[in-house]
């Protein structure tokens, strides 16, 4: 076992390879020798990472991200051949002594604070929290966010197709083949199964994260044969005599008789199809579950699934079932489901009406909901495009914001008010209510005392005056724990099974007005009383002199 | 020089490590046990891998990835974690010689060829043909895919930007915190390089593949500072005398002169954004510059950054421009324009009429087709999540689908007749009239002869009887080429700038109505007489017997 751990972790480290200081904007390092040219070296900085508008229209997001976070972290370090590259592309003038520093840097006066990974999250209360030296800081921005941004928008999405689903559908991601390159590919595997996926067909992001891997066959298994002549093995060793079956035999006399059951001549369907579902079968006679799409589901998928089901039944195995990945998905479900019950009821194989109806081809959040509406009789979804490519709003706009600096708070002002940073060094709450919902989340200054359970707190909007309401939690989640402090990890690692079900016990916190798919109510968030007015301070404090804009 | 070479490449490899064969859909390695076990191991096949329509509503699509796709054939192997990884997850019953095959396995049988990388490609002409071991074939799918797909799609969108920006526009690519993870982001740097971009932000991408690499600061920089006591150092070496110049005292001077010139009251501008500047513009004398949105550009941002800039030029420096990120970006580069053109009118510096402009937030294609609009004076766009997203369409529909098998053609018939394949071995030429651009491409069997400069071919649509057209090529191009045989590459490999010309170059065979954004023509593609009938014999030899459906 321990050289598998071993392996694996190797293979991650090579994926993490990539994750280093260089993988950033340049302004970061040009930045960081401005900052060491101009003294401040030693001034210290607050960050505050956070988005703005939740994705796909929705009311919620999952936050996502921070274990690999904390790995780049842990590997912080300019070696040698960055610093060499580092000294060929920025201008010739910059001080030796800078890229000395550099050598030295690590993150080891970092401290980050941070909202478990897995939870639900709103728009401005941040996600992270840096603090310490202005130069490492800074320095840290892009890559946090690259590795933030699209983890939680991959969560989110996920998080979403599974509300759509329900929890009696198995859904899979299929979406390797269209994701932003190899890694975009891992990375998506990886964040729709915490998001709530049950499973891959990416055998890599299985081996590596430990997510089950699913798959059977393509269309070109099928075309590859052409006729019944082209089977080379019709034999399959019963399941408990052990005996041979020849399943070419025994299915040809199925697809007769079930022919007849079903109303389709067995003159319609495929023989090449026959021929690759038989070689299918005797290769994975306990997972047999086949594409039954390749000509046509009605005259021909069905008929041949149903002959070389019937045929493996009577050699002691049970199908699992079928995969339909075109045409009208509602109409083929029930379909598939009406042959299967009526089959199994006329010849006496009552698991048959429970088969496994598998869909896939590009199906998205939409399609789901309208096969709902269309009583659909399938258990699983396969989905690739849309889910790894987030079609619907391919990116999330996290933003890392200076915050506070040497104890002063900062302040981004904005001619659109959304974008006004809300300053100073805070603490985020989540206030509860009797029922166990979460009521609002609510944003403090860090020198204030934390909400009470069963006192009245006054929530204010943080831009609009007239907008406030007191709140009496029943219970108070301070949202922050310090992960990164002392240039170590300060939380143990938590395997992807527990981040995936704290992605549901947190959702399971949320009024279903602000989850549904249509209308969401939008989650308050909101700023205590003294927060409100220290904002409005600076904002006075800072404000342009001259006309009104 | 070697060390730096085998670092990059260590570099590579190490991102290169998660491209191996189980990055790939489980399908494909249940798919090859069937086909090993039903006595299919010396079948050889033809797959082709092409896609159905033109990204983003366009009629043209740019073919990159292949140099990634050679990569990953020469490294095909799996290890022995791999294979132990594959015993754990497919069923027990799986014969262990079917592991000992897979172990062996290498690309040394397959035969590659395809278009040259950075080509204007269209739908339905395959990129690349693999031919070889049906089994090892069909392996390569799903990676192949993975590497084609994105990469094209950024070429694409590339391009696009760049025919709307123009020749004289400089492009920087500024996405990779909205990228889909780490990787996501390297090659979106490197493809929208290719596909004619300038330069990154992406530091890593710069040193991976050698693109140029650009950045100054972000708005965090000069928030952190708030007055001028936060400047530690005011002085400057002239670059000429080498004599100190007080930069600060110099900057509040012409603060003063410029502000009654362009009319804006110095008590309007910040000072803690002067002191960034100034800061700035010590740390890159000869790189300034300036982010001057981060008040107000025109109350604040300009007359500092013209402060700074003046103050600089009497050290002996030129400042380089400013950025701007946000607001009205036509309006206020006309006005930024303008204002330098007053500016070095007045104090008698004429190349302040030429500073750089450079805008960035938010920008797609349409943005700039509107700043073109509006007569915009931007001198370069930063563009970030439109571009490495590719928000308009973020995937590219490449397939790779089965077209012979033993000699013998296969066909995917679809009642959707875009979804039928082209059967057969097939080559592909693209036909050029007198003037040098591309009329046509071309399909044929590939028994038949090439066409024949000065001779009429005769090209069908593939599908539509009655769409036929007589061709007479000024200039026959064949596209493709052996690119992977006897386990090697087969041509040299290209360094990225050369690939990049090509996209231009090849960019340039289209007829403007074609590359045009708004209803471009579609480029035709066709088959020859011979390949339309071979097509349309085996559809009837295929038809499904039964209804009309």
């Amino acid at each position: 076992m321990s050289s598998e751990i071993s392996i694996a972790d190797k293979q991650m480290a090579r994926q993490n390879g990539i994750v280093q200081p260089l993988l950033t904007d340049l302004y970061q390092i040009t930045m960081a020798y401005a900052y060491w040219k101009s003294g401040k070296v030693n001034d210290v900085a607050v960050f505050d990472l956070f988005f703005r508008t939740n994705p796909f229209q929705g009311e919620f997001t999952i936050f996502a991200g921070l274990e690999e976070c904390m790995k780049f972290l842990e590997n912080f370090h300019y070696s040698n051949s960055d610093i060499k590259y580092l000294k060929q592309t920025l201008p010739e003038n910059i001080e030796p002594e800078f890229y000395l520093y550099l050598k030295e840097l690590t993150c080891k006066d970092i401290i980050v604070s941070a909202i478990e990974e897995g939870s639900v999250v709103f728009p401005r209360v941040p996600l992270l929290r840096v603090e310490g030296p202005l130069i490492v800081a800074q320095l840290l921005e892009t890559t946090l966010l690259t590795l933030v941004n699209f983890a939680s928008l991959m969560a989110t999405n996920a998080a979403r197709y599974r509300m759509v689903a329900g929890k009696n559908v198995s859904l899979l991601e299929f979406g390797l083949r269209r994701a932003q390159g190899p890694d975009g590919g891992l990375s998506a595997s990886k964040y729709a199964y915490i998001g709530g996926f049950d499973g891959t067909s990416n055998v890599l992001a299985g081996k590596m994260f430990n997510i089950p891997v699913k798959g059977t066959h393509a269309h070109s298994f099928v075309t590859s044969f052409s006729t019944l002549d082209d089977i080379h093995r019709v034999t399959l060793t019963h399941a408990q005599t052990r005996e041979p079956c020849n399943l070419l035999e025994s299915a040809m006399e199925w697809r007769s008789r079930v022919s007849t059951v079903i109303d389709v001549s067995t003159e319609e369907s495929s023989d090449g199809e026959l021929a690759a579902l038989i070689s299918y079968a005797i290769a994975f006679p306990t997972g047999f579950l086949a594409l039954v799409d390749t000509y046509d589901v009605k005259r021909s998928g069905l008929l041949n699934f149903c002959a070389v089901a019937l045929a493996l039944n009577d050699c002691g195995y049970r199908a699992v079932g079928i995969r339909i990945d075109s045409g009208d998905l509602a109409y083929l479900s029930v379909l598939a489901r009406e042959t299967f019950e009526k089959v199994g009821e006329t010849f006496n194989v009552p698991w048959f009406a429970k088969l496994t109806i598998v869909a896939s081809n590009d199906i998205n959040e939409e399609t789901i909901l309208s096969l709902n509406e269309q009583g659909h009789k399938i258990d699983c979804f396969g989905i690739g495009t849309h889910l790894v490519t987030c079609q619907r709003q391919p990116a999330l706009g996290c933003v890392y914001k200076l915050v506070e600096i040497n104890g002063q708070p900062r302040i981004k002002l904005s001619q659109d008010v959304g974008k006004v940073t809300i300053p100073g060094h805070k603490e985020a709450y989540r206030l509860f209510g009797a029922d166990g919902h979460a009521l609002i989340d609510l944003l403090q200054r860090s020198s204030e005392p934390a909400p009470v359970v069963g006192q009245k707190v006054l929530c204010r909007h943080p831009f609009q005056e007239s907008k406030r309401a007191y709140v009496i939690p029943s219970y108070v989640e301070h949202l922050y724990k310090i992960c990164w402090k002392d240039g170590r990890v300060c939380t143990a690692p938590k395997p992807l099974s527990k981040v995936r079900e704290r992605v549901q016990s947190s959702l399971r916190t949320l009024r279903q007005d602000i989850k549904r798919n249509l209308n969401p109510t939008p989650y308050k968030v909101a700023v205590s009383d003294d927060l409100y007015n220290f904002i409005h301070d600076l904002w006075l404090q800072n404000a342009p002199i001259g006309e009104l804009s």
